[in-house]
């Protein structure tokens, strides 16, 4: 186990689901220790809620700027900063810190357009510093075991993928009335997409992280399918990926009946897998010819590489939040890794900086294809 | 009840599944008898299976022209006809049957092209006689309760629709060599598609009939993705109903790890439906938000238009018998009544000539746009 | 194939559910036609659904004793009589026919009192008759090859068994005003049990069915649990049998939630089976150390001996008439081997009166636990 | 928000699964700090083990009497200890604690036997501490959820209970060669049970959690069902609580195919519930009458006693840590109420050393009426 380190949180004030999230998983494991905040554009807010939560004043900044100026001057400073505002001003949050040399851990998705994104790339690689980008759900040991079976063929060749993730809060224009819901709706916010933006992201991400393919080209349709409504809630995708392998995607916020039902399956000339964030913890692997197993975080077959994460066995579920720490776990441990001259790529277990550009590489794609009429886009 | 009807089959030997069910379907409910066939291309091989029967050896035809001239005029002739053959000779067997003034039911696709399929449907309605295609999924009692519930506005203005339809039967080669795997995949016999020919048109159908929405333009990719295959095994469809609804269709022939997994999710403003084949006799509902509900055929929720056709009590599967048997019982009955004046067209209950000519056109329009580069194509 | 058998049927008039499974069942696979009846306690209801029925008026009879008298001495008499009347009348209706040399399929239970069993089985075999008694579950694919699995050792020893029975159509007393409610509560009818009589012979069997076990002893609580009802509506019965194995079983009408949730899991020393009657046509296999399994009728690791009875691939579900249809199946196979000299014990496939019987007996030894305050007694 | 409290551990050490959970569950809201600690028999393992946690060397204890002596007098001291070491030490550590005026959490069971049951549970009382005992599946919101609609009264009145609590590892006797089964499967260790005293006591106390109803007496058959094994694996329980209203419980450990499958099925007169831990964050509810619902952690039908505990919306999993946490929070909050004077025993959310004893009395009860040939005992 390495040194504990000193992180710093931007956004993620009293109220914010996200930040609370990467607090939690923060603290799982106790890799890493809240030292640092602006969690608010109010100072005021910022310093009741950063004393809450164990803060020491000096140590809690009015704008992220002054933070990262005076942090990364600290001989005690911050190891890592966590930003997690709305998507709009990731991209200026994570210049500061990366300009500041320090390592940064932000929410997806990574930035509202393209150019944004890659500017980070690069300042990232020439500052030679960790960038996390929390794509949480592969965290999860079932992910990290699916894609380890993929490395290791036993799907065969992939023929065909087919990713949907539907939901339903924003089945009615109430949805757009929550905190997130009314940021997420607001173009001025969130560029020109929501429901890709969002959760069409994740299964980018998700479908590239268990198979290591990476999109070629794409046909999308997006939708606005709620009268009066902005930006798109309802997508479908076809995807052929760099080894001429077919996918379907569609991501959909007015799904009635589904929560949060993110789902994966891939099938190969020797087996197929369905994985279900709904419930995350198992996953469904059948053999060509044979029957579905049912296989849990926990049994026999998981590989070494994902039971590594187990910290309870089979039958509990260890929940999103230990699904979060794995990524911080791998992120903190390359940092410390770094920092005694032991890094290597090979080390990163979790979602970087060029997962994120690929997201918004992605999106941009569907705008494009969408807009012109729902036709083949590079990407 | 009826008089008890007779009917002859042309297909459906020995081994032939879908013969079988027919005639099971047939027996079922005692409203029709099977009183003469013609099974096989091997006379030989009808004489023995027919008498096997229970048929009269006169009434064991060499073919199903002779067939339909002989049973069109004896004063016993037959009632309608079961046309259970290969795809590609359903047209030629439901042409001579109209055109000896009988009424006919054939099994799904309706014909291989979409000139044969109008030139039966402007036969048929020539000739004012009862022609049923065996769509046999829309005879369950949970589907007529889903298009009821959307008739009477439960699900609110439907904004959008996710049909799939995966099987695993051609994952590989193997697939094949079976008797029908053979027939399906040869051009010659099937036309120019087997898994949009053979599955596609149940997705078609079965949101057609839900609905009631037809298509007016689609956008299909068509794939093979088993190498040295001649037809597509896997296709995804945009589509878009004639009311500006949206909808997604995915067909794949080789997702190992499903068996036979149609399911057709359907979302509106006021309700979401989920309906899946294996599971058949009963569907998830969910009120915007609300809880989702496990609805199962002869719970108190579903409506006498529905439940008239249960025969036992929820929690027993009547199974795909029934539920074909539920199409005959509607078509018989229209019979019976058009032979004693009393028909109209709301009488009938089951999937007609038109919506199989819908199918055939369903999938030209795919293949022109698959052909094209996956552009939108009108219907 | 065999010769189509003649059958007649005592009891399931017009609006019987059983009955019209056991016709269903019968017309299934053509091997056995309704050639006589009688149908209800009124000729005139008799005569009237009989004729509906195709059955011819001469063979329509008052009571049940001019029939078994008439057809036994008709040259074109029945082969055999179905008997499907409320409880308390099998015995005299089997009587009559056992009497006059005709084979007999009676619906379960057998009788309503130990004293009639063993009288028809001693019966039974002095005439050496076939004599089914119609759990009807026992004759699902996926039943036979449990028993199948459980003989070749794949279980390896088994330890426990736990098997449930929930329902709640009684779950009021309103369920006590349906037509079957009527007289399966009332003890004049019924004998002194309805939950246990109705659906405790189905646990009873099952298991038996599956392992071969008897039971040696148990110990049963059998309560009422809704005011007013005068026989019993929630069971639970600890049993060992004669190996030594424990067993506990629960049977209940009154578990609001479940429709007819007969499950059945079955734990050796080398795997567990689990069993779901709403979900017939599938079950789950783990073996030790492993991952879960959901095997399919149909697929790839079901044996020969419960394949055979496969109609259709797996992913459309045969349903429960198809179950009883292969009960019915072997019952013919075996009246005609007789008739043909061929027949021996190993052919039958279907549950016999020494099933039946040792339904009534397992009601018998519950009854004298629970009303001796719930003490282990020998069955 | 309370005050930050400060906490010490007893047990717990390298590798232990459960003393991470609590660490784990009281980081996960930051209401309490570890800053004590006794991990180990080994004071070497307890220095290093403490001091990687980031406990300061001076509060790192040989022994817990002498944590209790000199934590008690610190002016610093912590607020609680938390005790997780082996069943048959809780009792001497409590005490320890006790005494010297420290609020106590310990892992259940409670103790190995009744009379020190009761000990704890007076000295508790006498010097007024708050004392929980970490039944954690209490700590889910639908298990808050579904204690407050049957107080409301939503299921009406309760006819019967059905709760079953299936694992699998103790399939073989490797199971015991584990850390945690060597000592669990030890008399000298865990007293005279190991299946009822570790599952068995989480179903005794969910059900009267749920519920609120005590067991008035009970009928056990507890059995070694693997060859070899010295305690109970494999156990059935009949039950009557005190208002006459009937249970069934079975617990085993060799119920292959079930990982950790504590499910409760509750039935009243107005509707019935079911909840299973390996899905936590939902549970089914139905109607008399009714389909059954799917009602998820987050839904719109979710009390507010119970959803003021959600930390996410509902479609991800919040995990067993953040069951415990809550059980964490309503303990912390209550210490943070009585320092202020300000507690009463309304304001208690947790289980508690009165729940801990009924643990005990059930567990004594079991064996009493097993040894004694399965006969009622009063509890």
């Amino acid at each position: 186990m390495g040194k504990v380190l000193k992180y710093a949180m931007v956004g993620g004030g009293k109220g914010a689901l996200i930040g609370d999230m990467h607090r939690k998983a923060n603290a799982f494991d106790g890799k890493a220790k809240l030292v640092a905040g602006c969690f608010s554009r109010s100072f005021e807010s910022t310093l009741e809620f950063g004393q809450a939560l164990g803060v020491n004043k000096e140590r809690l900044y009015k704008d992220f700027y002054e933070m990262a100026k005076t942090e990364s001057k600290r001989e005690d400073g911050i190891d890592f900063v966590v930003i997690v505002t709305p998507n709009y001003s990731h991209f200026d949050a994570c210049k500061a810190f990366l300009k500041a040399g320090i390592h940064v851990a932000c929410d997806k998705p990574l930035t509202v357009n393209i150019e944004q994104a890659i500017e980070l790339q690069q300042l990232a690689k020439q500052k030679n510093l960790q960038f996390m980008v929390t794509y949480t759900y592969t965290g999860y040991v079932t992910v990290k075991n699916i894609r380890a079976m993929i490395d290791e063929g036993e799907l065969g060749d992939i023929r065909t993928i087919m990713c949907e993730y539907p939901q339903s809060w924003l089945a009615t224009r109430d949805g757009e009335k929550t905190k997130q819901g009314a940021w997420r709706s607001d173009p001025k916010l969130s560029g020109r997409s929501n429901c890709l933006m969002d959760i069409g992201t994740h299964v980018e991400n998700m479908v590239s992280t268990m198979t290591g393919f990476n999109i070629k080209k794409l046909l999308a349709r997006m939708e606005v399918v709620v009268e009066g409504r902005k930006l798109d809630d309802n997508s479908s995708i076809m995807v052929e990926y760099d080894n001429g392998v077919s996918g379907l995607y569609w991501c959909s916020q007015v799904a009635v009946g589904h929560d949060n039902g993110l789902k994966i399956r891939i099938f190969g000339s020797k087996g197929g897998i369905s994985w279900f964030q709904e419930e995350a913890e198992k996953f469904h692997f059948t053999k060509v010819g044979g029957s579905t197993m049912e296989i849990h975080r926990g049994h026999s077959s998981i590989k070494e590489s994902a039971s590594v994460y187990d910290r309870i066995p089979s039958g509990d579920d260890e929940g999103i939040f230990a699904a979060m720490a794995n990524l911080y776990s791998s992120f903190i441990d390359c940092i410390n890794l770094q920092n005694e001259g032991e890094f290597s790529q090979e080390k990163i277990d979790y979602p970087t900086i060029d997962d994120g550009v690929n997201g918004i590489k992605f999106v941009e794609a569907c705008l494009k294809s969408s807009e012109n009429g729902n036709v083949w886009v590079d990407v």
